[in-house]
């Protein structure tokens, strides 16, 4: 019995958290350990219908990269990478969308419908939610075929999802507004362009990785917390790898456009989710203006 | 962290009871240990609070009988009893009706709103909540005084309070619609009415004793649950006691009217709304029809 | 029949005042000899429904000194005032929250409710109503005890009453934001911050006298109206006595505030809040800005 | 003073009555000399707009019929009665229109503006509000042109009018759903119809008598209350005049279609409205079942 | 079968206009022909129920001047006209609203539900809808009776009917705020002021010529566009006829009060306003800032 | 200018059955040619639109079996029936998921939303739409893997979208309750269940025949309209192809379920849909009960 009793204290200790995000909505990204391990996935879909319980307003955008490369080689085709961006003619531009929207999205939903939540699988060619164009090469020379920006987020959608009680799980797939055309889109940057457009409160990046770093390599030099300016002083000084600057960019994005903090946490942690909305542990880095 | 971990985990476990509750009505009365005991009451509190962050519309009906008695004593005046009852004079409903209404409700009030809630302390006099009569004492030449029985409650005070998001808390005092006096009603009751008439969920009786027993005294007899056959057959059998036969009655008649259980739980118990609603464990006894 | 017709002809004639308050925030601080006179009170109340039938949103704010002071010498206290500030130990303030908000305040919810009105009862301490803060005494070494000032009021509770057709009556007892204290608050500034935060248009003070003067004792010098500039000139001459202070400057805020008007009206006139609103006589002192 | 504090008391006498009324529907025959007496007509307006104001949903229908003869006499055309009903072709129907939905029906709707109402003039064509059949004459051979029986009434304008706040006032024209043709419709019978689809809960007929009679001429047979039952007996023994049955037909057809009484007042008294509505007095006849 | 299917594909081609138009308020003067000609009068109200089936609010106003005429000759009453405004005395006044809000009001309401609309024929009158004053003649001496100009729309009524579904077709005439006599107003610049109160999106005024020229007579010079700058020059150069000036400075208020364009078409060609709104073609003069 | 004119005559042309319709909600299976042939494609996609404009409430149900064989081919997988259900291994699902929800489904969003309808593509799994078991094989040796029945649709997503103003498009995936498996339902079937949870007025098989004949290959036994009795017959008489008997069955159960009419219409026909709701002529097969 004392062990139950002890339960109960737990969640009446949740509660503050709990009250300070009544109400509010929170952008997910998806992806890493947290979406492909079979242990942790089961806890974090539990993690999110949790939040949808206690009253906040969740949705959920996911990537799914590893598994294109996969249907890709089924197919007998080879995935090429420029500049860190999938080259992507026809052929690739549908087997990711048949990947994206057709395999993970509904995954994700089966998982979250079959633990008794309601989740509604979307990509953003759906209501428009996504507008793109098509990005230019770094190389001018280099065309990256229907790899997107993304232009304008239509959250129609997504306002009268959230508002009927459902999870909105987002593929990032844009629509290309003037060529009719699908596009390829970063899943870190549609989580922060869709956060500004609903004017969410927090953005939270699973990743694998514990966090960011002053000095990367060194433990010790771990970041809790880092504001713009210090941010820009990393970049200065090149500690922020390539391959993380669009996603830090995506979250001084949304933080000019309204969001409280941006959050990296590390999806490889049980329940990362709750912990760093629920407990007083918080965990990663997070990011303020 | 691991310690942050478990109470994470601790939350997810709770969500399909959270789930099965969401939007529920339930009606707690609450007394004795609970809400006099300094420790219990602040974590009575907490589970009040957290049953309306998840979704519960939360009523609470309180009693109060041993402060009336103090209050009395210190105005110099003695309270009698016949047949359970406190023969309730002019004066005594006064000071029945300041410590009920002016002291007890409002503290609970404070203390909920103290906590981080929204309660709104209320009597049964309030928008005609609880309209009375006169109760007849059982021997024809004894009159009880201003001791009501409930004629009737009308509810849309409650409602109107629980749809904005408000916990009401009622000081059980009724109106008397024939003579427009103020009548003295029993908390038990009371809270039985008020469920039926706002068509509760569950009616939880918070007391301090660990349930009911088949054979009072005899730890093995202990009851988890008990039907309405059951119940026939204890009072025959005289197994019920006298002063629980009321509260026996009201469980009877708000399951007649709707609810689909009623619990008597031991609120000398730490978190035994919590146990009782979100754990497995359970706690005390149930009564179904 | 010819008397009713000019019954008849009384209510066209009061068409043109309901229409302008109709749909209009009002309120009415409620004490002197239309609280404590059997007869007036009966005047009173019908009034009150009166108004709100009409399309009035009206809320009613209570005083109830003397009743403190009576309810203490039965308990064996003696009421102690310094600057006319009743000196709230403990004792005294659950005394003073017992009385105002467990009798008096029940006492015209069930006068109203009686009548045929929908009154709810509530103090300052519900939903957070009042919040208040210690009031330092004037002379640095004097503690007042549980006296409060006002520091913020939260409306949502009596925007929530009034739009269901409630009438709100309040107990002027606040709650301590930083210690979680009860404070005993004055009941003319409680109605002038209610006034002020729930945009009201009018704000109506029943008193024991005709109104104000710029001479005291001097009936010629009866003011019907004054704004700012006149009660500035007013208080540099000493005209207004130390008493009338607070409520002046009371008046003064919830004019700055929003309302339009704010009125002295002699309660032990009859239907003196009817004359005030509904007919060409008008009564007692207007101010304005 | 006192004057004034009498016109206050009868305010608070009308509110039971008032409060009785709040939220109900009430239809309104409006006619005889009410209509056409200049003194008169002012009076009934501001009974009309004040009924709105205290919360009644008032619906106007009006009648014309001497209008109508006046305005064929300037046009050369005399007016022929069949059977009570005037023989209507094409011209007379164009007049008919012209004078009860342009003049009769605006000047009306001028009237309450100008005194503070928000009334809105409509005929029975107006959103199909009245749908009617050619009416047969009582001799085969007599062709009656287009008088016309109510066939149905939908209800759907009125309701959005009175949920809004406007006072609708209409004119007794009906549209021939099979022939597309404009209708002249006895007025008291639409009035009775209309009561019936909008579930009015009192339809009041103003007339230039002061009720009914059992036996018409002797003042001592004057009936304050009649039922159906002593309505048949009335009319077995042919005390009902031919004029008066239709009336009478109409009355009992609302009152079997959920009206709770249905009264013939007396135009010619000043606020008969009133008084029958908001006083002890009450006038005229009712008619119950 | 192929005459069919063109049919639907007419359909699928007017998609984009109907698109375009969804939800917008679009105020209609209608008049000269296409009131008049049996047979264009049909299709227009045709065109009025397709208009408010595809999802346009729309407001019709009507004129009527030539009946006017014609019924004040038939009461032996003959037409003055000082400066092209019918000179209005008490009378003619009368006949002006019994034609324009008895009869053509009516018609065009009876057509228009009779053919599956549902509209509610009021006049300026109605809830105040038109605020008018007495217009001063161009020579002082000139005393033009009941001519009004509008000082005030209050668009409440055609909102609360618009939104329900309902189609207002309005009256010319106007309520005297200060006066309380009924005034004639212009229907063109009616039209405007509705438009301009309803925030419409378009105003089309239906008349009997193609549309404006820069030349009048020479059939080269018609304007398909003009602006404000262009409207200046002609009015300078004299190419504006006097009767035409009010019409445009009409049009020129509502551009001014967010109209986004107002149209001058031809109501003698058949479905004259589907072309305009839902084909390419468009017809007459379209008038922007 | 004639022509354009001949156009806006059919608008109008269109215009009882547009209001017919208005408000109703229309159920399409999208499939055969008109989803596989470019040139009609587009046309069928207008349509939608049209549909959505004028007031319908359209609900898309898609199929895609030759796609999903396509996509086994390339990867190296071949497609077995038995029964004329595809063996549905868990591989052969996965790819059914991908090509269903995450290819075709999202063209037919992408050209809607293209042409500037708002549509969201969904599959049966999202808010659990339809439930499903696993379908036993007629001979019950033979295990046709993860085919479905439909066991329950859950249509509160839908209601949320059509009332907000989006096109649904379905892709035919059931969730399986018991075993949360994904389960490949037959997309007919889909269309009427889901118009019998959605009380659906109408619901439009689109095939690429011309509709039903009493004498398969005998143009002259083509049935216009067939009920329950008709179809009892020829199913007796070995008429209905064993093929088709889910159809039939499936628009039977709708019928049932509240549906007016069921049709079979020749996707072939350019603007099918049209042509059968807007037009005289209908075209295929209706079937009543």
């Amino acid at each position: 019995m004392q062990n139950e009793i002890d339960k109960a204290r737990v969640l009446t200790e949740a509660m503050p958290y709990i009250r300070q995000f009544y109400g509010s909505t929170i952008v997910v990204k998806y992806g890493g350990s947290a979406m492909d391990d079979e242990t942790l996935k089961e806890k974090v879909i539990l993690d999110f219908i949790l939040m949808k319980l206690v009253g906040i307003n969740l949705v959920v955008v996911h990537g799914g990269g590893p598994h294109i490369t996969d249907m890709m080689k089924k197919l007998g085709k080879e995935a090429v990478f420029i500049d860190g961006h999938r080259v992507t003619d026809d052929e690739t531009m549908e087997i990711t969308e048949m990947v994206l929207s057709g395999l993970i999205n509904k995954k994700i939903v089966s998982l979250i419908n079959k633990n008794g939540g309601k989740a509604v699988g979307i990509s953003g060619k759906d209501a428009m939610l996504i507008e793109a164009v098509k990005k230019a090469g770094e190389q001018p020379s280099v065309d990256l075929g229907q790899v997107g920006e993304i232009s304008k987020v239509n959250p129609e959608l997504l306002l009268s999802l959230t508002r009927d009680g459902f999870i909105p799980v987002i593929s990032p797939v844009g629509f290309g507004v003037s060529d009719g055309k699908t596009y390829n889109v970063n899943a870190d940057t549609a989580a922060a362009h869709i956060a500004a457009a609903m004017k969410a409160r927090r953005v939270i990046y699973m990743t694998d990785v514990k966090g960011l770093y002053a000095e990367y390599g060194d433990e010790k030099s771990f970041l809790e917390s880092v504001d713009e300016a210090q941010i820009k002083e990393l970049k200065k000084a090149g500690k922020i790898g390539k391959g993380m600057i669009p996603k830090i960019d995506a979250a001084l994005y949304c933080l000019k456009n309204g969001a409280e903090k941006v959050h990296y946490i590390d999806g490889r942690v049980e329940h990362a989710l709750l912990l760093e909305l629920f407990t007083e542990a918080g965990i990663g880095t997070e990011i303020k203006l």
